[in-house]
């Protein structure tokens, strides 16, 4: 009913993350529907993005130069290097504005089930990343899930070796939270970690 | 944190139909890291859909071909007309396989609120088309919303005085359907239009 060209586009734009076929072609209807504002600006930026975005070779975020300005940024302190699973975990610190160091992209997790060694993620990297440099504290800020934990001990065992502060994400109470919606492994870990209010 | 290139190209995937700000950002890494799978085959796609993809002048359907396949294809009759409100409400009936006529797309509902005129739509032609091609008959297919409805009623209206035949689909209970599940109106259209079964 349609033509190859746009059966391969819906095809590809369907293999997105979060679409499918049904929405692959509802956003290729919107986009021939959209030509001028939508559709070519799309070809232009992803033009551009493939041809001018590379990974940093320092820290593996995604800049137009490398290494990427997060590590170019004189401002931030290479003495502390926050060690993320991806570029993802990488921008939402960003967003949240609230650290001041540089980064390390490991590019996934230690998993046993699907095969993934330290070699296979940027971990020789950042041992060598960090002689060089170095730093003074490492910030584990992997994802709270078992291949996240497990990457996390593995790393807290090669970067004791090396001899480095290592410190971790604290587990609790999410900010707006209600304990009657939290599992109960995180409401055990807030209760573990209570604070001392009075002093 | 990231390229001007790079945020751009968020900006744009974050417009598709069924993506936001965050899926976006998703979307971008996905085709970053899956460069020569999804990110060049999804430019190369764009730009041929871009190039290539006209509207058909008779009926408004998207292809390589004007008119398109469907309305040169000697097997359709074209004493059949069925009007939708959009190509995806034609893609759908084509899936569906069980129309051999041709079809014309009106191009959105008629609308007090949005203002949207006959004129606006492909009525006109609808209404030229069926007199240089003499067809018998007209099947409604028009979404059973409010504006839908407004503009099938608007059209049987037009097309009396042209004195061709005038059909829409169905309504009841959807097959695979539970009465407990459905709406009142569907259950009281079923229940009116109800078939005898011994003749």
């Amino acid at each position: 009913m349609y033509g190859k060209d746009l059966q391969i586009l819906i095809q590809h734009l369907a293999k997105l993350p979060g679409l499918g076929p049904r929405s692959g072609r509802r956003a290729a209807l919107h986009l021939l529907k959209n030509r001028e504002t939508l559709m070519r600006p799309l070809i232009k930026a992803l033009g551009l993005v493939e041809e001018h975005i590379r990974s940093c070779r320092v820290c593996g975020n995604y800049d137009t130069i490398d290494p990427c300005q997060l590590c170019t940024d004189p401002s931030r302190d290479h003495h502390l290097v926050c060690v993320v699973e991806s570029v993802a975990d990488l921008w939402a610190l960003e967003r949240a504005a609230c650290f001041r160091g540089r980064y390390h992209v490991l590019g996934g997790t230690l998993s046993a089930l699907e095969g993934t060694q330290p070699e296979d993620l940027k971990i020789p990297q950042l041992l060598e990343r960090l002689q060089q440099t170095g730093a003074q504290e490492v910030i584990l800020a992997l994802n709270a899930t078992v291949d996240g934990q497990t990457t996390a001990h593995y790393l807290v065992d090669r970067l004791e070796e090396a001899g480095v502060k290592v410190t971790a994400l604290a587990h609790g109470v999410p900010i707006g939270g209600e304990l009657d919606y939290l599992d109960d492994g995180t409401l055990s870990a807030a209760l573990r970690a209570r604070r001392n209010l009075v002093i």
